[in-house]
Protein backbone atom coordinates (compact mmCIF):
# COMPACT_ATOMS: atom_id res chain seq x y z
CA UNK A 1 0.00 0.00 0.00
CA UNK A 2 1.62 3.29 -1.28
CA UNK A 3 1.90 6.10 1.54
CA UNK A 4 -1.27 8.16 -0.26
CA UNK A 5 -3.33 5.49 -0.38
CA UNK A 6 -2.23 4.75 3.50
CA UNK A 7 -3.04 8.65 4.54
CA UNK A 8 -6.40 7.88 2.88
CA UNK A 9 -7.65 5.05 5.15
CA UNK A 10 -6.24 6.40 7.54
CA UNK A 11 -8.26 9.82 7.28
CA UNK A 12 -11.62 7.51 6.14
CA UNK A 13 -11.44 5.79 9.08
CA UNK A 14 -11.23 8.17 11.42
CA UNK A 15 -13.50 10.15 9.50
CA UNK A 16 -16.41 7.86 9.95
CA UNK A 17 -16.23 7.72 14.00
CA UNK A 18 -16.36 11.88 13.63
CA UNK A 19 -19.13 11.73 11.24
CA UNK A 20 -21.24 8.77 13.30
CA UNK A 21 -21.01 10.64 16.94
CA UNK A 22 -20.97 14.19 15.55
CA UNK A 23 -23.51 13.65 12.80
CA UNK A 24 -22.60 15.60 9.10
CA UNK A 25 -23.84 18.81 10.17
CA UNK A 26 -22.13 18.98 13.26
CA UNK A 27 -18.97 17.62 11.81
CA UNK A 28 -16.74 20.96 10.78
CA UNK A 29 -13.23 20.74 8.48
CA UNK A 30 -11.68 21.70 12.01
CA UNK A 31 -13.13 18.15 13.96
CA UNK A 32 -11.19 16.48 10.84
CA UNK A 33 -8.39 18.09 10.85
CA UNK A 34 -7.80 17.67 14.79
CA UNK A 35 -8.98 14.18 14.76
CA UNK A 36 -7.10 12.98 11.76
CA UNK A 37 -4.45 15.02 13.02
CA UNK A 38 -3.89 15.84 8.92
CA UNK A 39 -3.52 19.32 7.61
CA UNK A 40 -6.65 20.86 5.91
CA UNK A 41 -5.13 20.88 2.73
CA UNK A 42 -4.14 16.88 3.31
CA UNK A 43 -7.28 15.98 3.31
CA UNK A 44 -8.78 18.04 0.37
CA UNK A 45 -5.61 16.34 -1.23
CA UNK A 46 -7.75 13.42 -1.09
CA UNK A 47 -11.22 14.68 -0.86
CA UNK A 48 -12.82 17.40 -2.51
CA UNK A 49 -14.86 18.46 -0.22
CA UNK A 50 -16.49 16.95 3.24
CA UNK A 51 -19.40 15.34 1.48
CA UNK A 52 -16.93 13.12 -0.71
CA UNK A 53 -14.97 12.32 2.67
CA UNK A 54 -18.36 11.61 4.49
CA UNK A 55 -19.18 9.70 1.73
CA UNK A 56 -16.47 7.65 1.90
CA UNK A 57 -16.90 6.91 5.45
CA UNK A 58 -19.81 6.13 5.46
CA UNK A 59 -19.08 3.58 2.93
CA UNK A 60 -16.24 2.52 5.36
CA UNK A 61 -18.58 2.35 8.05
CA UNK A 62 -21.10 -0.03 6.58
CA UNK A 63 -18.97 -2.14 4.74
CA UNK A 64 -17.96 -3.11 8.33
CA UNK A 65 -21.06 -3.87 9.00
CA UNK A 66 -22.60 -5.39 6.08
CA UNK A 67 -18.93 -7.61 6.25
CA UNK A 68 -19.52 -8.86 9.53
CA UNK A 69 -23.05 -9.79 8.92
CA UNK A 70 -21.58 -11.57 5.57
CA UNK A 71 -19.27 -13.73 8.26
CA UNK A 72 -21.69 -14.72 10.73
CA UNK A 73 -24.21 -15.49 8.33
CA UNK A 74 -21.44 -18.06 6.50
CA UNK A 75 -21.04 -19.61 9.27
CA UNK A 76 -24.66 -20.99 9.52
CA UNK A 77 -26.07 -23.60 7.92
CA UNK A 78 -29.93 -22.93 8.73
CA UNK A 79 -31.72 -19.91 7.40
CA UNK A 80 -33.30 -19.48 10.61
CA UNK A 81 -29.77 -19.56 12.20
CA UNK A 82 -28.55 -17.20 9.66
CA UNK A 83 -31.54 -14.57 10.63
CA UNK A 84 -30.26 -15.08 14.46
CA UNK A 85 -26.69 -14.56 13.55
CA UNK A 86 -28.37 -11.09 11.88
CA UNK A 87 -29.96 -10.13 14.98
CA UNK A 88 -26.53 -10.63 16.85
CA UNK A 89 -24.93 -7.95 14.22
CA UNK A 90 -27.24 -5.64 15.52
CA UNK A 91 -26.51 -6.47 18.63
CA UNK A 92 -22.62 -6.00 18.13
CA UNK A 93 -23.61 -2.10 17.15
CA UNK A 94 -24.23 -1.74 20.95
CA UNK A 95 -22.04 -4.30 22.78
CA UNK A 96 -19.02 -4.35 20.45
CA UNK A 97 -18.76 -1.43 17.86
CA UNK A 98 -16.96 -1.39 15.07
CA UNK A 99 -17.14 2.53 14.61
CA UNK A 100 -18.35 4.34 17.85
CA UNK A 101 -21.94 6.23 17.50
CA UNK A 102 -23.94 3.65 17.15
CA UNK A 103 -25.45 1.89 13.85
CA UNK A 104 -23.82 4.53 10.67
CA UNK A 105 -26.94 3.49 8.39
CA UNK A 106 -29.65 4.90 10.99
CA UNK A 107 -27.69 7.63 12.06
CA UNK A 108 -27.13 9.13 7.79
CA UNK A 109 -30.26 7.61 7.21
CA UNK A 110 -32.13 10.26 9.84
CA UNK A 111 -30.09 13.03 9.32
CA UNK A 112 -29.75 12.98 5.05
CA UNK A 113 -34.09 11.56 4.83
CA UNK A 114 -35.64 15.85 4.68
CA UNK A 115 -32.74 15.86 1.53
CA UNK A 116 -31.97 15.18 -1.88
CA UNK A 117 -28.10 14.80 -0.92
CA UNK A 118 -25.64 11.91 -2.45
CA UNK A 119 -26.03 10.58 1.60
CA UNK A 120 -29.54 10.08 1.51
CA UNK A 121 -29.13 8.19 -1.63
CA UNK A 122 -26.35 5.93 -0.26
CA UNK A 123 -28.05 5.13 2.97
CA UNK A 124 -31.64 4.17 0.56
CA UNK A 125 -28.73 1.82 -1.37
CA UNK A 126 -26.91 0.12 1.29
CA UNK A 127 -30.32 -0.32 3.18
CA UNK A 128 -32.19 -2.13 0.26
CA UNK A 129 -28.94 -4.39 0.09
CA UNK A 130 -30.04 -5.45 3.96
CA UNK A 131 -33.51 -5.49 4.10
CA UNK A 132 -32.59 -8.25 0.76
CA UNK A 133 -29.80 -9.88 2.40
CA UNK A 134 -32.63 -10.70 4.85
CA UNK A 135 -35.29 -11.07 2.74
CA UNK A 136 -33.36 -13.49 0.47
CA UNK A 137 -32.32 -15.62 3.62
CA UNK A 138 -35.85 -16.50 4.58
CA UNK A 139 -37.02 -17.15 0.62
CA UNK A 140 -33.86 -19.75 1.46
CA UNK A 141 -35.85 -20.93 4.48
CA UNK A 142 -39.13 -20.99 2.93
CA UNK A 143 -38.00 -23.03 -0.02
CA UNK A 144 -35.75 -25.75 2.14
CA UNK A 145 -38.82 -25.91 4.50
CA UNK A 146 -37.78 -24.40 7.45
CA UNK A 147 -40.54 -21.45 7.53
CA UNK A 148 -43.66 -21.65 6.74
CA UNK A 149 -44.63 -21.14 3.00
CA UNK A 150 -46.97 -18.45 3.79
CA UNK A 151 -44.10 -16.17 5.68
CA UNK A 152 -43.80 -12.84 3.74
CA UNK A 153 -39.85 -12.47 3.54
CA UNK A 154 -40.35 -8.30 2.88
CA UNK A 155 -42.62 -8.05 6.03
CA UNK A 156 -39.43 -10.25 7.80
CA UNK A 157 -36.92 -7.92 6.58
CA UNK A 158 -39.04 -4.80 7.23
CA UNK A 159 -40.01 -5.81 11.72
CA UNK A 160 -36.14 -7.22 11.81
CA UNK A 161 -34.32 -4.04 10.48
CA UNK A 162 -37.24 -1.79 12.09
CA UNK A 163 -36.85 -3.44 15.82
CA UNK A 164 -33.37 -3.35 16.06
CA UNK A 165 -32.60 0.32 14.45
CA UNK A 166 -35.05 1.57 16.81
CA UNK A 167 -33.72 -0.56 19.73
CA UNK A 168 -30.17 0.47 19.11
CA UNK A 169 -31.42 4.00 19.17
CA UNK A 170 -33.02 3.55 22.74
CA UNK A 171 -29.85 1.80 23.63
CA UNK A 172 -27.62 4.80 22.75
CA UNK A 173 -30.29 7.27 24.38
CA UNK A 174 -30.13 5.22 27.73
CA UNK A 175 -26.72 4.39 27.38
CA UNK A 176 -28.11 1.11 28.45
CA UNK A 177 -27.91 -2.20 26.26
CA UNK A 178 -30.81 -3.56 27.40
CA UNK A 179 -33.20 -2.21 24.73
CA UNK A 180 -31.37 -4.09 22.22
CA UNK A 181 -31.31 -7.07 23.98
CA UNK A 182 -35.08 -6.97 24.08
CA UNK A 183 -35.44 -6.22 20.41
CA UNK A 184 -33.18 -9.38 19.97
CA UNK A 185 -35.33 -11.52 22.30
CA UNK A 186 -38.35 -10.39 20.64
CA UNK A 187 -37.05 -11.14 16.94
CA UNK A 188 -36.17 -14.98 18.08
CA UNK A 189 -39.51 -15.49 19.64
CA UNK A 190 -40.87 -14.03 16.18
CA UNK A 191 -38.66 -16.23 13.83
CA UNK A 192 -39.56 -19.33 16.30
CA UNK A 193 -43.41 -18.53 15.91
CA UNK A 194 -42.53 -19.08 11.40
CA UNK A 195 -41.28 -22.06 11.82
CA UNK A 196 -43.11 -24.47 9.80
CA UNK B 1 -52.15 36.52 24.53
CA UNK B 2 -49.91 39.45 23.89
CA UNK B 3 -48.06 40.46 20.76
CA UNK B 4 -45.02 39.04 22.88
CA UNK B 5 -46.54 35.63 23.52
CA UNK B 6 -47.75 35.28 20.06
CA UNK B 7 -44.29 36.10 18.08
CA UNK B 8 -42.53 33.59 20.98
CA UNK B 9 -45.17 30.90 19.78
CA UNK B 10 -44.89 31.61 16.18
CA UNK B 11 -41.23 31.25 16.43
CA UNK B 12 -41.45 28.52 18.23
CA UNK B 13 -43.96 26.85 15.66
CA UNK B 14 -41.74 27.11 12.64
CA UNK B 15 -38.50 26.71 14.15
CA UNK B 16 -40.03 23.15 15.22
CA UNK B 17 -40.53 22.28 11.36
CA UNK B 18 -36.40 23.97 10.38
CA UNK B 19 -35.21 21.32 13.32
CA UNK B 20 -37.85 18.51 12.77
CA UNK B 21 -36.30 18.45 9.05
CA UNK B 22 -32.30 19.88 8.99
CA UNK B 23 -31.31 18.81 12.52
CA UNK B 24 -30.09 20.86 14.98
CA UNK B 25 -26.16 20.93 14.02
CA UNK B 26 -27.55 21.72 10.74
CA UNK B 27 -30.11 24.76 11.46
CA UNK B 28 -28.39 28.33 11.25
CA UNK B 29 -29.78 31.23 12.87
CA UNK B 30 -29.83 32.42 9.15
CA UNK B 31 -32.20 29.67 8.60
CA UNK B 32 -34.52 30.37 11.73
CA UNK B 33 -34.93 34.06 10.61
CA UNK B 34 -35.97 33.37 7.20
CA UNK B 35 -38.24 30.49 8.28
CA UNK B 36 -39.88 32.49 10.59
CA UNK B 37 -39.48 35.84 8.96
CA UNK B 38 -38.04 37.72 12.32
CA UNK B 39 -34.89 39.03 12.85
CA UNK B 40 -31.96 37.49 14.28
CA UNK B 41 -32.37 40.09 17.27
CA UNK B 42 -36.12 39.37 17.79
CA UNK B 43 -35.70 36.08 17.63
CA UNK B 44 -33.01 36.67 20.50
CA UNK B 45 -35.33 38.94 22.45
CA UNK B 46 -37.27 35.69 23.16
CA UNK B 47 -34.64 32.93 23.55
CA UNK B 48 -30.90 33.65 24.66
CA UNK B 49 -29.45 31.07 22.24
CA UNK B 50 -29.90 28.62 19.57
CA UNK B 51 -29.88 25.35 21.92
CA UNK B 52 -32.83 27.28 23.98
CA UNK B 53 -34.71 27.80 21.04
CA UNK B 54 -34.22 24.00 20.12
CA UNK B 55 -35.05 22.95 23.63
CA UNK B 56 -38.68 25.09 23.06
CA UNK B 57 -39.07 23.80 19.53
CA UNK B 58 -38.34 20.08 20.71
CA UNK B 59 -41.20 20.25 23.58
CA UNK B 60 -43.90 22.16 20.97
CA UNK B 61 -43.16 19.08 18.30
CA UNK B 62 -43.11 15.50 21.17
CA UNK B 63 -46.17 17.35 23.04
CA UNK B 64 -48.46 17.99 19.96
CA UNK B 65 -47.66 14.03 19.54
CA UNK B 66 -47.87 13.14 23.50
CA UNK B 67 -51.17 15.39 22.96
CA UNK B 68 -52.83 13.11 20.09
CA UNK B 69 -51.96 9.84 22.11
CA UNK B 70 -53.27 11.25 24.99
CA UNK B 71 -56.47 12.42 22.78
CA UNK B 72 -56.76 8.51 20.91
CA UNK B 73 -56.19 6.87 24.25
CA UNK B 74 -58.89 8.33 26.43
CA UNK B 75 -61.34 7.38 23.24
CA UNK B 76 -60.77 3.52 24.40
CA UNK B 77 -61.99 1.41 26.91
CA UNK B 78 -60.07 -1.56 26.90
CA UNK B 79 -56.28 -1.25 27.56
CA UNK B 80 -55.53 -3.25 24.11
CA UNK B 81 -57.87 -1.13 22.04
CA UNK B 82 -55.85 1.96 24.00
CA UNK B 83 -52.20 0.28 23.04
CA UNK B 84 -53.30 -0.01 18.95
CA UNK B 85 -54.32 3.49 19.44
CA UNK B 86 -50.97 4.38 19.89
CA UNK B 87 -49.75 2.17 16.69
CA UNK B 88 -51.67 4.35 14.84
CA UNK B 89 -50.15 7.96 16.64
CA UNK B 90 -46.63 6.78 15.56
CA UNK B 91 -48.54 5.91 11.76
CA UNK B 92 -49.49 9.33 11.85
CA UNK B 93 -46.12 10.99 11.71
CA UNK B 94 -45.81 9.67 8.49
CA UNK B 95 -49.30 9.63 7.43
CA UNK B 96 -50.58 12.60 8.84
CA UNK B 97 -47.63 14.73 10.49
CA UNK B 98 -48.27 17.46 12.83
CA UNK B 99 -44.65 18.81 12.11
CA UNK B 100 -42.81 17.85 9.18
CA UNK B 101 -39.94 15.65 9.62
CA UNK B 102 -40.17 12.56 11.25
CA UNK B 103 -40.44 11.95 14.50
CA UNK B 104 -39.26 14.71 16.96
CA UNK B 105 -38.24 12.59 19.59
CA UNK B 106 -36.06 10.04 17.29
CA UNK B 107 -34.63 12.57 14.95
CA UNK B 108 -33.11 14.51 18.63
CA UNK B 109 -32.64 10.83 20.56
CA UNK B 110 -30.15 10.25 16.96
CA UNK B 111 -28.74 13.75 16.67
CA UNK B 112 -27.76 13.94 20.40
CA UNK B 113 -26.86 10.55 22.10
CA UNK B 114 -23.23 11.22 21.90
CA UNK B 115 -23.02 14.59 23.61
CA UNK B 116 -24.40 15.16 26.81
CA UNK B 117 -26.38 17.77 25.95
CA UNK B 118 -29.40 19.65 27.28
CA UNK B 119 -31.34 18.32 24.18
CA UNK B 120 -30.26 14.48 25.29
CA UNK B 121 -31.38 14.84 28.70
CA UNK B 122 -35.10 16.41 27.24
CA UNK B 123 -35.15 13.65 24.94
CA UNK B 124 -34.43 11.19 28.03
CA UNK B 125 -37.29 12.25 29.65
CA UNK B 126 -39.28 12.39 27.17
CA UNK B 127 -38.70 8.51 25.48
CA UNK B 128 -39.44 7.53 29.27
CA UNK B 129 -42.30 9.01 29.71
CA UNK B 130 -43.56 7.64 26.49
CA UNK B 131 -42.76 3.99 27.76
CA UNK B 132 -44.14 4.96 30.74
CA UNK B 133 -47.24 5.11 28.92
CA UNK B 134 -46.97 1.78 26.76
CA UNK B 135 -45.49 0.29 29.97
CA UNK B 136 -48.76 1.49 32.03
CA UNK B 137 -51.70 0.66 29.73
CA UNK B 138 -49.62 -2.81 29.54
CA UNK B 139 -50.07 -3.15 33.61
CA UNK B 140 -53.75 -2.27 33.00
CA UNK B 141 -54.46 -4.78 30.74
CA UNK B 142 -53.27 -7.77 33.04
CA UNK B 143 -54.94 -6.10 35.48
CA UNK B 144 -58.26 -6.46 34.19
CA UNK B 145 -57.39 -9.68 32.76
CA UNK B 146 -57.11 -8.59 28.63
CA UNK B 147 -53.82 -9.42 29.17
CA UNK B 148 -52.02 -12.47 30.11
CA UNK B 149 -50.51 -12.54 33.71
CA UNK B 150 -46.53 -13.34 32.70
CA UNK B 151 -46.53 -10.31 29.65
CA UNK B 152 -44.08 -8.24 30.66
CA UNK B 153 -44.99 -4.48 30.47
CA UNK B 154 -41.65 -2.99 29.80
CA UNK B 155 -40.87 -5.65 27.32
CA UNK B 156 -44.04 -4.27 24.98
CA UNK B 157 -42.99 -1.13 25.79
CA UNK B 158 -39.68 -1.46 24.58
CA UNK B 159 -41.02 -3.65 21.05
CA UNK B 160 -43.64 -1.13 20.40
CA UNK B 161 -41.28 2.10 20.84
CA UNK B 162 -38.39 0.11 19.00
CA UNK B 163 -40.72 -1.46 15.50
CA UNK B 164 -42.42 2.18 15.42
CA UNK B 165 -39.64 4.05 15.35
CA UNK B 166 -37.71 1.55 13.26
CA UNK B 167 -40.48 2.15 10.99
CA UNK B 168 -40.73 5.58 11.02
CA UNK B 169 -37.33 5.91 9.82
CA UNK B 170 -37.57 3.43 7.03
CA UNK B 171 -40.40 5.11 5.58
CA UNK B 172 -38.78 8.33 5.50
CA UNK B 173 -35.32 7.22 3.70
CA UNK B 174 -37.91 5.53 1.11
CA UNK B 175 -40.77 8.40 1.39
CA UNK B 176 -42.77 5.48 1.66
CA UNK B 177 -45.31 4.84 4.18
CA UNK B 178 -45.59 1.10 3.31
CA UNK B 179 -42.93 0.11 5.97
CA UNK B 180 -44.49 2.27 9.08
CA UNK B 181 -47.94 -0.22 7.39
CA UNK B 182 -45.92 -3.23 8.07
CA UNK B 183 -45.13 -2.42 11.91
CA UNK B 184 -48.42 -1.43 12.90
CA UNK B 185 -49.96 -4.79 10.96
CA UNK B 186 -47.13 -6.84 13.41
CA UNK B 187 -47.89 -5.49 16.61
CA UNK B 188 -51.30 -5.73 16.62
CA UNK B 189 -50.63 -9.35 15.56
CA UNK B 190 -47.91 -9.16 18.48
CA UNK B 191 -50.76 -7.69 21.00
CA UNK B 192 -53.21 -10.31 19.76
CA UNK B 193 -50.49 -13.11 20.70
CA UNK B 194 -50.30 -11.51 24.55
CA UNK B 195 -54.44 -11.64 24.83
CA UNK B 196 -55.63 -13.78 27.69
Amino acid sequence: MSKGTRTRQHIIARAATVFNTQGFAGTSMADLTRQTGIEKGGIYNHFPSKEALALAAFDYAVTLISQRMQEVMAQEERAIDRLYAITNVFRSVIDAPLVPGGCPLMNTAIEADDTSSALRERAQETMSSWLRLIGGTVKQGIANGELRPDTDPRMVATIMVAALEGAIMLSKLYDDSLYIHRAVEHLIEYLQSLAS
